[in-house]
């Protein structure tokens, strides 16, 4: 195999009640990276559309990310990337996870798959941090593995049990939010009152996913500690929130840093509801916005292509 | 029916991870409570053995819960009860709870079950809050429901998966600490940083409980944010943790507030042993302990006789 065309799809992180830790991986929405073996040694990003992003590989997350993997294989010759951007950065769906782990999982496809799919979280990280400031596993986690996943610490993840007739409705205002900006906003210390809930609500989460408690798991998704300090960047936070409750979502709440926002629901055509109710509340506000609906989307990554 | 005999046991809260969240019930251990109805309107303590209790049923905490449970009902006779105490007040392991659980669970039995067990807990835990001035539900949640029991809130309870091969090591070392005492130790706040860790932890071990992976279950029992503070309450602890894990303890922590500490163990053989080897490091301290091994206890409190 000399050349591997892959979809490294979106993710949301956080899901209300798992801050760094929850992650989930979204479907239709994603980056397409084409990576070729060349004879050169090392990386190079030969071409990137969909979005304005540098190629240079020591500041592109999925050069990044390839780079470090390399690093560790010891591999004399080297590949050529192209990305067609999906997701647009700063959106808080996982823009530089899907590239982060999008070029280290074509890589170690081509390779021949030196490194499971968990291995690859480590390098992929690397890219996320050259993004975001922090080596935060949650969105390359999901991206990876699929479905819900757990960070316990950034080596130590977990796939969760990810009913698949769980579907995602994103709504995307298009205001740049960075995610080192919105992590500023968070404050540095909680009360043990508040970690005590915020803690319980993230256990029961992942008690509910096991037992496919959908009642519990709608309990579950709230979010003491983050939610009231970031929400004020959201036009519109709360009418979104009310919406997806009144449309029986089982949860909404921050995609990840923002300023996406997602809703969960039993089934696609409850997100579409959603999706329509988010855009009549959009329509009427002066704010560029994009919608997406997808199930959890329990594969991850995906070869598209190789020859 | 007019008169039952229970076995309510001790049990375990927080198990490193789940501050005022995580029980576990424990067998061979606990109280033997005796109901019986009367013609008289109210309650009646009429005998307390094992321990020096008030029978004062305004103070006691059997007899707070059981006239709570009564209050609801708008029960026209009454009921006079008989507690054998097996668990030492202040000694860690629920003393207050097996009393306040045991009398709400011998009523309800005595009056053809008007309450589910899910439903006796908000009885149970006015006695706690009379015993330790907070409502708090982890330690009667598991003496009612056995097994692994975890607190999302105080009225919403979820029995988790609970591997029934899993043993306990209590020891109890003889100083008392007032549960009021030992939350006053803890402090108000805790860092966003720590709250991650802890609550990564907390939802890796409800997971590792569903999928019964007892290594992802080890790395997941830590405590951060408690242990530090409490553990200086007890004599030689950290002793006692190098010895749980030099003999193979999953887990390793204080049991609730304190003083007695826990370890958590595959199977009741190793168990035994981790007790041995805290016999060796209590024998040459000046301060009385008590020992003692289990299961852990799925079915909770059970019946003894009833005529």
């Amino acid at each position: 195999m000399n050349e591997i065309k892959i979809f490294s799809p979106a993710s949301v992180a956080n899901l209300s009640c798992g801050y760094d830790i929850l992650g989930a991986c979204l479907g239709g929405i994603g980056d397409e990276i084409i990576v070729r073996k060349t004879n050169k040694k090392g990386i190079i990003i030969t071409k990137i559309s969909g979005q304005k992003l540098t190629k240079d590989i020591n500041k592109n997350v999925a050069g990044v990310s390839a780079c470090a993997l390399l690093k560790d294989l010891n591999y004399k010759k080297g590949f050529e990337i192209e990305i067609k951007k999906g997701i647009k950065p700063g959106s808080g769906i996982g823009s530089s996870a899907a590239s982060a782990a999008g070029s280290v999982y074509a890589i170690n496809e081509l390779l021949g798959k030196p490194f499971s799919k968990k291995e690859l979280i480590k390098y992929a990280i690397i890219g996320e941090k050259a993004a975001c400031g922090s080596p935060i596993a949650d969105n390359v986690a999901a991206v990876l593995l699929g479905g819900f996943t757990f960070v316990r610490e950034k080596n130590d993840i977990i796939k969760l049990n990810s009913p698949i007739n769980l579907a995602f409705t994103i709504l995307h205002p298009q205001i740049e939010v960075k995610t080192s900006d919105s992590r500023a906003l968070v404050k540095k210390n909680v009360s043990l009152k508040n970690m005590v809930k915020q803690s319980a609500n993230l256990g029961a989460f992942v008690s509910a996913l096991y037992t496919e408690d959908y009642d519990l798991l709608s309990r579950s998704m709230k979010d003491f500690v983050i939610e009231p300090l970031r929400s004020i960047l959201i036009p519109n936070f709360e009418k979104l929130k009310q919406s997806s409750f009144k449309n029986n979502a089982l949860g909404f709440g921050i995609s990840g840093s923002g300023p996406s926002v997602f809703a969960l629901s039993k089934g696609i055509s409850q997100a579409k509801i959603i999706g329509k109710s988010f855009e009549i509340i959009y329509k009427k506000l002066n704010v560029n916005f994009d919608i997406h609906t997808s199930y959890l989307n329990n594969k991850g990554i995906q070869i598209i292509e190789s020859k």
